[in-house]
């Protein structure tokens, strides 16, 4: 039977991934974890999300008094849902298609993503930031963290991919930041984006 | 040691990809395939993806002759490499977020998904429809499709999830028309750009 309203098939498969949990996941956590898991349909997250503590309260706080969320990716961008954050007075940034970005990564020989995060790290207001592609956007924020230049209020740290990715995690893992970790080579833009809007629907649901 | 160049991270990361294969996957689809799991960093898909007969053929011919290309989420949509579709002529179109598709949609008690497909099927040019995220889409599409209503050159059929999937996926694996289907429950925004990349690469690298 082919179930209709958007509404009741993400109940419904929420309802499913809760059965289907082989891992106790912490209640504070969990629907998180399952949303990640919602969008990945990939039971591995239950074992590898890892959260810093206190990492949930700073993102909510930060959330309910509108702070600035900063991806590495338009896809990111595009999957944070665009209702919620504007009834919080969130707003969302990606800068790595900037022009301006691109002149400076030219020049200082650097990526996109690190331009990105230097250009982000000049925001007034508190921020977050979810990385889901690019390892270099997290060693750049550890580095402008140690230097005092950058204090978030969450780093979610969950880039894919092969090289370069668990040193990348391990220095967000090691940092004195509130930080949600998918630790191993998973993650993804999609997967940085789920744990955006798990975190805006504690607060707009 | 960081690798900052992103192309040699490509390079080395497709390498790494090479080497954990423990598939066997066919030198026709091998790069898409790769491709799949450069984006997700999960080796299932080597197992899941499935083509139908000519149809990175049929994919490859559309794209050369700028075909649209239409998705089922803007996350889907920006994912897709914009510089390569302008190289192409392709157009990239996602109508989810269309009022003419919200009004449709609630009034026939449909998703907005099937609404968005209704009003893909009046595009003029050969189209690949994208599909990450709406198992509606899919059984749309189907019906579109059984009525000659619609003749894509290709849909790829990737939604990911727990509710009306397997059933969605099958309907585009019995149906007579190219596809890239992955079987099972996996899929995502993400995998549906990265094949729709991996076919265009081909024509633009």
């Amino acid at each position: 039977m082919i179930i209709n309203d958007p509404a009741k098939i993400e109940q419904r498969s929420m309802e499913l991934i809760e059965k289907e949990l082989t891992v106790p996941i912490s209640e504070e956590y969990k629907d998180i974890v399952k949303r990640v898991i919602h969008c990945t349909a990939d039971f591995e997250y239950a074992e590898t999300m890892t959260f810093s503590e206190g990492a949930v309260e700073s993102a909510l706080q930060a959330l309910q008094n509108g702070c600035d969320i900063v991806t590495d990716t338009q896809m990111a961008a595009a999957g944070i849902n665009k209702k919620a954050a504007a009834a919080l007075g969130c707003s969302i940034h990606c800068y790595m298609s900037d022009a301006d970005v691109a002149q400076t990564a030219l020049k200082n020989g650097s990526t996109r993503a690190v331009a990105s995060m230097d250009k982000a790290a000049a925001l007034d207001k508190p921020t977050i930031f979810a990385i889901g592609n690019a390892p270099t956007a997290l060693l750049r924020l550890r580095e402008l963290i140690d230097a005092g230049a950058l204090k978030p209020e969450l780093i979610i740290g969950v880039p894919v991919g092969f090289v370069n990715i668990l040193e990348a995690k391990e220095a967000i893992l090691n940092a004195d930041v509130p930080f949600i970790v998918a630790k191993g080579r998973k993650g993804g833009s999609n997967v940085a984006a789920a744990i955006v809007n798990a975190l805006m629907y504690r607060l707009t649901r």
